[in-house]
């Protein structure tokens, strides 16, 4: 497997109109677009810095995974995505067949219509890890 | 303050030993350096990924805010540190004055010789944030 660059990192906060001044205001970031991905249950806000998108995550359910993560380790960084240079299945398969434990076993669509998967935290020592690719690049 | 890019990712992990083969035999990163930190005791490993580097830490004592870290929350993403063009003091100066709690009130020397201050993540969000600067750049 062959990652090219931090295509995102997914930071995980309680509310975007809280947030998204910090990251403005604060470091100096510019907010180019809101999205929602019903199916994570989630409102995403993004920002670029050089190569890397931060992508601020708010749950838009008691039961989402973001809500979850927040109530047990509080506001922060939640993952880091990676774009892969040969295919997200290659790459899934390729780290399957080294005994990584998988979330995703094929790519899924992602915000910004990026082809996404999620390895296994147990598998990544302790990091959320996503593999993507921008399948019109 | 303006950032240019994410110069590193820490990432708190109990093992060099262990980590280290799953960067570089899963990912398919390549480690170029390992240093001790006295002062923030810590061994750190290093590997680049475009901009970005990240950076493994590994606490050197039981009382080390990266033990402590783990005992808490786990192994995973520690802290994100951004490059900022004018320096690090201006950024402090500037941040302060808005009302961000600082950990570092001026720069002091990090991994690899940088310039870093910490911002305290009660001011931002729940994300430990560093800022630095290359004094050979």
């Amino acid at each position: 497997m062959e990652l090219s660059h931090i295509e995102h990192l997914g930071i995980a906060v309680k509310s975007l109109d809280e947030a998204i001044p910090y990251y403005e205001n604060i470091l100096g970031l510019k907010c180019y677009s809101i999205e929602e991905v019903a199916d994570q249950k989630v409102r995403t806000a993004f920002f670029k810095i050089g190569q890397t998108k931060l992508e601020l995550l708010e749950s838009t359910s008691a039961d989402g995974t973001i809500a979850s993560f927040i109530e047990k380790r509080g506001e922060g960084i939640h993952h880091i995505a990676f774009a892969v240079k040969d295919g997200v299945q290659n790459a899934l398969n390729e780290v399957e067949g080294k005994g990584v434990k998988l979330i995703d076993k094929t790519p899924r669509k992602g915000a910004e219509g990026l082809n996404i998967a999620f390895l296994h935290p147990k598998s990544t020592k302790g990091v959320l890890t996503e593999l993507c690719e921008n399948p019109n690049e």
